[in-house]
């Protein structure tokens, strides 16, 4: 194995004449406040070590990378019944697309778009009250990342409650189709607070590094889920995991991963590490831009694709 | 390692009183006559070894797994241009969808689709006569299975040319946006033949060997690909192998594999194994039945699944 | 002319037999409990006269036939510039469908359909309360019906707003393309009132009847919109009316008019007459079974369909 | 009713000006060679006059104007059993859309759409050589227009024959469905040559004539359709003559009409007139420019629009 402090130091290098250069999420208020110029990088190993470069230590909002964790609770509560209220299969669409709702009746693609994460939420919610339901969320991914720290940015959340139009149609939508169980309000109140987790680098690799060691934390000796589930839930994130540049992704970095708004990427690299990057600046289909070519210029340095021997 | 003839033995056990279940393709008339009650399969290894069970040298017609090849021999000719022509993402979309490329101006969203499938042919065509690029095709297949026995079964491509209506109709559509160089006969032509070519499972297997080799066939020794090369295309087969199946097998059985109507799969195992089965019976996604349970078994049983640790 | 009274004496007497047959709208609650079993037909010619038959006299909800009113009311508030929020195209589709939404950035296909007519409702708040428009919309038809009595169910109007998923779901999806002015809650509590209106056959064809005679009411002598005005209404209605069975009410029975799920029709004959006819029972496309058929009967009886000599 | 002589003369004067501006369709090759500062009207009564103005008896490619004569044909041969295989309803999608017969499994939405026609010359072939069927349409259409002169400009019809993937692309989709009974080159064969009629203004509104008159051409006495099969025709014009710009023409005109990409456009003023006008440049939908805007102040002139008194 190369020296990973090396190679992040290398690549976090190579970024900063970058920095800026791409544009900051604008349609949540408060994510266009960011300034653009940062870019942080975290490796957790599945030995237990962290090596960290750049900004990896400033919170960020994890947006989108939440539903990582939230189907997780989920397949935790419903077991494999969650598959009756969402697919499995890439979309080929934006992650706020309605089209495919309405020729599927209601069930959305796959999880990891946001029409999927929202039945997903309404599946955590599972008859408790909104309060509760954030709780049960934090605490949950508190406990991923070993980390007590973690919070939750509520004005992101209210900015997005003021502004998620798209989110209110989606809900709505899949209301009429009877799949969601609560109030539209209910399930959005819950969804638009796990958006908002507020983390940093460090914490969010080591919130996801039990998919890279067969579903158990190795720091904190945790079984958070069965190895074949750790497998089945990163298989998700390779072929779902950043909307319709899923494929991309799988062709340039060839790694599990999920994305978000606010710039954050987390990669598994199942047997080896976890990895977080972010920087906020977004490529043409909402991903990271610096993070996405870093974890390109990881994968290759490291030779962690899953794709090659 | 497990001992994979113990392995593949047992699958083949399992499989035999399921036989015949599933029901055969029956929109080409030559694959509608097939026997359904058929299974085997083909295992080597990236140290040279095959292990066979079951019907693993009958011949059967590879039909969208002759895909791969194509596409790896586009590459060859010319290189990531073939990304202007057609996508990288998964189409959420079946294998013969004609929507897509309406709304996308006529850019097939990836090249294990039909219709991306066909654009790759009229790259391979290249300007030649049909009769030579079907040559080339075949002689590539030969070379990559190292067996000048392999064939294309003209009955299967004169049968397919007379009903193919729906690839007609893809091909004049991209036609009339200038994504096809050649007249829609020449392409379909060639297209038509490398559909039919005619394979074992044992021939399959030794064929897909370099995509788990790095790029290299172990046993003949010929470099075929660079090892980033082979990666990419393992990459493409796991996220849009199987048509709106994919994110299914991914999360099943956890390899990049392609299908074909035929009811042969091939799957690779990067750093372990290529893998061919091969039964005859399609489920609701068009992938064969017993062939899909089957490398879900094995892939479990050898812990070949690449988002294990 | 033929003698109106014993032409739906004769209509009316030939539905008896099939009422009930057809099945009620059950999505809204309330309009769910209304008996089937009920037919009325009332025409008001262009000299002043009207003609009974039947239920003419029950109230009943006009659902969608008010969108024609709204529409009406919008061209009057805002002239021409309404066509830069709505389009003027038949939609090919049903009227609560959402695909084509997201093609056109939010802009609806016509203002018949729920999303056009939900912009429109924006459009005739104009930056006023809800309670106001509300009160405004009924002023309105109470003007073009000459009735005072006419009035809006509020168990109706609370029926839908508590069901009415698609009706939130079209409207945040608009809003996420800036194409409404006011909160979601308000412009939508306006449009499920509007909805709400309880009319029976005479007073509905009496407020359609400015239509028939060149924009002007021969009863009252109000002038409601000019001549031009009343003829591109009745276009909009003869191409748009009924949804997906726009075309097939074109074909049967050559007038302009509209539906709604309550059972209603209002049709008009540009110069002759206009027509109310209700019918609870709805077919295949949402439309009054036997309204259909009865409006049917009378243009060709009457010799009114606008494309004969 | 106003002299037509003196409102046509002064509606071509208008246009003078306005000659050349808009662009010539030039997908067909050899329609992109017309001179585009032409403009031609004729207007015949039903009491057999005919009033022409400008370049009213210049020879044009009538185009889809054809369908209805296709369409009237084909009702001719096989009743209303055509509504089995081409639906009524407006499409909301341009002329050579494909995406909606995909949903509606190889059914186009109308007649006047190319998929449609397609099939309406499927059914008019019937069994036939393809060079019968274009005997019999020639010979149908003269009689029609009265006129043995007219012709079918074999350049034109080769030039579609070469470069119409689009209407191969739609008539292979449909075959792949079942809904073509004859060879798709047979049919295309047909399609193209009946696109390629050759008239002028003169003879195109005496053709249509019998559309304005119960079904019955005035002039010579023929007996062509039922009174209801002419008000039917109208209707389908009304709805879909003009694809996604028929919803705009129904405002503006408020006739029915049926438009070509070769500049003319057919229009019916039920128990009035047939009016043929030409100019080759088009606006954005593929109509004529400069014949919409005469068509709209010929009809506001005459008081002609069938949604007024």
């Amino acid at each position: 194995m190369r020296d990973i402090q090396t190679v992040i130091n290398s690549i976090t290098e190579k970024m900063l004449p970058r920095l800026g250069a791409a544009k900051v999420a604008d349609y949540i208020p408060e994510l266009a406040k960011v300034d653009p110029k940062q870019f942080g990088i975290a490796v957790t190993t599945v030995d237990g070590q962290t090596f960290v470069a750049g900004d990896a230590k400033v919170q960020f909002s994890i947006q989108s990378i939440s539903k990582v964790f939230m189907l997780t609770l989920a397949l935790g509560k419903t077991g494999e019944s969650v598959w009756k209220r969402v697919g499995r299969e890439p979309s080929g669409s934006a992650f706020n697309s309605i089209v495919q709702l309405e020729r599927e009746m209601g069930i959305p693609r796959n999880p990891f778009v946001n029409a999927g994460a929202i039945v997903v939420t309404d599946m955590v919610l599972a008859g408790h009250q909104p309060r509760e339901a954030i709780g049960e969320v934090l605490r949950f991914v508190r406990y991923l990342a070993d980390d007590e720290t973690i919070s939750i940015d509520n004005r992101v959340a209210k900015s997005e409650q003021t502004t998620g139009y798209r989110n209110f149609a989606l809900a709505n939508f899949m209301s009429s189709f009877g799949n969601l169980h609560h109030p539209v309000d209910h399930t959005l109140g819950v969804y638009f607070h796990q958006c908002a987790l507020s983390m940093n680098c460090v914490q969010l690799a080591r919130a996801g590094l039990f998919l890279a060691n067969r579903g158990r934390n190795p720091v904190t000796g945790h079984s958070v889920v069965s190895e074949k589930r750790a497998r089945r839930i990163n298989a998700l994130m390779l072929t779902c995991g950043h909307y319709d540049g899923s494929g991309d992704f799988a062709y340039h970095v060839g790694l599990p991963g999920k994305s978000g708004v606010g710039g954050g990427i987390l990669v598994v690299a199942p047997g080896k590490a976890s990895v977080a990057v972010w920087s906020p600046g977004l490529n043409e289909v909402g991903n990271s831009a610096l993070g996405s070519v870093a974890l390109e210029m990881l994968a290759n340095e490291m030779g962690w694709s899953v794709f090659g021997a």
